[in-house]
């Protein structure tokens, strides 16, 4: 299996736990507010702000801002880059999950 | 598979790349000495002991050191507390990557 699991191949803007939950709740969902990712990955404000960015800025991740009444609301959504990223780590991960 | 993933089951000891290498070629060994991993992993003598050090510190990896010859050896083994951990961190990833 070690031959087919090569560290090389896993994308470490992916792979952080807290970027790997993004990727796989957002994979799953066309789109997810801040309020909704916060509590399925049990991360703080700043944890989760600064790993979306993250993501945002390696294109993987589309957030928006706006306004639902007075509230602001922001949402978060996989871009074809970020999906084409996802599969490709998960394809990375295969050979080393295979095993178990 | 969002539901079947969950990022707080995922040991961060092992998530580490270096160190989820270093897990993945020992899964299959019964041990490897330093320069199979060096060279396997891709990873300078500096990273590779720092990342050793901490999975040989989480008891996951017993690191032996000895001469042959006039060489000084180092060679790591998986121990049984760290296969169960590898098996659960898999196990973990598991949800994520069928996705694929």
């Amino acid at each position: 299996m070690t031959d087919e699991f090569d560290i090389s191949r896993i994308d470490d803007v992916i792979h952080g736990r807290v970027r790997l939950g993004i990727m796989a709740v957002l994979s799953g969902v066309d789109s997810a507010d801040f309020n909704t990712l916060k509590a399925r990955l049990q991360a703080t404000d700043g944890n989760l702000s600064v790993h979306l960015r993250k993501l945002e800025e390696a294109g993987f991740v589309a957030v928006t801002k706006r306004f639902e009444g007075r509230k602001p609301l922001t949402e978060a959504s996989m871009t074809p880059v970020g999906r084409r990223a996802f599969v490709a780590y998960l394809d990375a991960m295969q050979g080393l999950v295979g095993k178990a």
